[in-house]
């Protein structure tokens, strides 16, 4: 289902028997507008109760509608619900952060979708594509629920999941997933994303639970200012959790982000977590909340900064060449894109939103020592310390 | 090592003592320069014996010289000797009918390489980009001989192959492999590729051996002539060794050339086979020398007739956009590609000249019922037999 935002449906549009006779997304929508325009809103409010009127204005806060029924995420102290709430926000936030950046003019498209099977949920994955300063950008939420297939039990034990062979399980992931992919090769890809698992047997008992996400950066020309501060952001919210945190996230995240074939990493790095999975799920999310609300300050000085920055032809097909390494890391490497193809029914236009809109490949170019071109590739064989 | 064929060294330079005095490579092509140009050969044939003169002349038919050393491979009836000598051939006879369509001049670049441990082997890469007609054109010979890894050993006992776990393997490949991908829009990119497995334990017994290869097409627009075509020339080079073999390898190459999570074919099929592990080798072999016979009639017929057609910027930009779709499959399903990152040490640069120059992603790109491009999806989803 596509929807476009409550601007698209006329300012003037606000009449109170839509919110009343159609069904429920259309009615929360139906309230939606009439918060924004109607005069009868007061009228509403003195005709409804307090938790639909809650539910109805939800939607209001986000890029639509939350996957999960909107009154059931209202106070609930659930951490299935909790997460729900935290990546529709964060979604909305960076969404409009990147639209105010977008000299075009061009807005996301919103496009709520839900699996074949309603009720095992879906998504809500926005897109900017072919802007002056975004040439793909995606900010994707997904809420799921569904069986287990066999072989993603596999990668589970692998990593070190008690999960006995000889029965069913069922997950719930509920995760934010961005990455933006800029036209100008001197403002860097970013990638970003936070996800929530819980893994049931099939009387309903919860065998584990976990976060797992992180950020990272991808320049195609090293700006240490940029990198320095983006990496500043993501240890400032670490930090707030103990000092251990950054020093460990951002090495996990020089071992995961590596294209083991070439032997470079993808970018200059960020941090990286999984399976993490403490007594106190509680100060987890917190934690994840903190890094999630580092992503605009880390990122979006970067992009004010280089947006208008000249670029010459060779620099983009620099950058073309580099997005090629960039689809290598996510189809052979990146475990999300594994975790989407081995999902069955997974909505593979989602999962790949992460791809580029154009990559190349040359056979065997290798830039010139001394060169910029030279000096980034050799900071993806090294990492370093930035902060 | 990168070789230029002779003509670079200039039709006059034709000095005796370099083939005497240099390394046995160099000898070789100094042997080469002789036998175009020299009046000196008389003397070298006088001179030299029987033995050394055919190996000398051998690299003469080749891209480069041989892999393994050239005297090895005379009238050797070992199995790696004639497919070494085979893909040799193979390589040679398809770029020159390739560089005999392309328009601008442009002539493949050969690139002559081996493993870090010399003794592993090698290959020799021939790549032509940015040509008139052909875009990115690969065609590549490896022959290699090296510890087979434990992910590898797990791979091959997944298709069968009984190797007891407690032992370590070596394993021996020699094969050619190509893809092209031209500029026009009208000329389908195809693939082929025919190998030779060897795999011995520790006290060089061997285990196993196997032949595997295929060729298919992968159009951007459907011309049931082309495809047509292109199956009959498999077909009777399949003929040849039983009815049943082009059935049944046409199917699985339906099968085993599916992006999987789009429900969709990379293209329109061809042939497509694995562990050909007969009683009799002699026979499996010529049976993949015939089909790698079928390549040119197959294939080169269709790019000299659509290469001039006409094509706007629409086209274009599907054809980018069909291969995304190849990146795809190639880097999360292919099993040549899979076998290359999951090689210790793999050339990674040979393995993905399998890749298009330039690909492209959008979200959700859906061609309009009734158009050339709706009729080529729907083709991708559902195989038909064309012979």
């Amino acid at each position: 289902m596509r929807f476009s935002r409550f601007v698209a449906f006329g300012k003037n549009f606000c009449c109170l028997s839509a919110a009343v006779t159609v069904s429920k997304f259309d009615r929360l929508y139906a309230f939606r507008l009439l918060h924004q325009n109607c005069r009868l809103w007061r009228a509403v409010v003195s005709s409804t109760s307090l938790p639909v009127l809650l539910a109805a204005a939800l939607p209001l806060k986000f890029m639509a509608p939350p996957i999960t029924d909107a009154e059931q995420l209202l106070d609930n102290p659930d951490m299935k619900a909790k997460m729900e709430l935290l990546i529709l926000r964060i979604q909305k936030e960076f969404c409009e952060s990147l639209e105010a950046e977008e000299t075009s003019g061009k807005k996301f498209s919103i496009d709520r979708w839900r699996r074949q099977n309603e009720e095992e949920g879906g998504g809500i994955t926005c897109v900017l594509e072919g802007g002056e300063v975004l040439e793909r950008a995606g900010v994707n939420i997904t809420v799921m629920r569904a069986p287990l297939s066999p072989k993603l039990q596999e990668s589970m034990r692998a990593r070190g999941k008690t999960l006995p062979a000889d029965k069913n399980f069922e997950f719930f992931a509920a995760g934010v997933s961005s990455v933006i992919h800029p036209r100008n090769p001197h403002v860097p890809t970013m990638h970003f994303n936070f996800r929530y698992f819980e893994v049931q047997d099939q009387h309903g008992q919860n065998k584990h639970s976990w976060f797992g996400g992180g950020a990272d950066l991808t320049p195609y020309y090293l700006n240490t200012q940029d990198v320095v501060q983006f990496h500043a952001a993501l240890k400032s919210a670490c930090d707030k959790h103990g000092p251990d945190k950054y020093p460990l996230f951002k090495r996990s995240c020089d071992e995961y982000f590596l294209n083991a074939a070439r032997g470079e990493r993808r970018g200059v790095g960020g941090i990286f977590f999984d399976d993490m999975e403490s007594p106190n799920p509680d100060s987890d999310f917190n934690f994840v909340r903190d890094c999630a609300d580092a992503i605009i300050p880390s990122y979006l000085p970067i992009v004010r900064r280089r947006k208008h920055e000249a670029f010459t032809a060779e620099q983009r097909e620099w950058q073309l060449l580099r997005r090629g390494r960039y689809v290598e890391f996510n189809l052979v490497y990146d475990r999300g894109t594994k975790f989407g193809f081995a999902t069955p029914g997974a909505r593979i236009e989602s999962v790949l939103v992460s791809l580029p809109l154009t990559a190349k490949w040359l056979y065997k170019h290798d830039p010139q020592p001394g060169s910029p071109e030279y000096t980034l590739t050799d900071v993806l064989k090294n990492p370093r310390d930035w902060v």
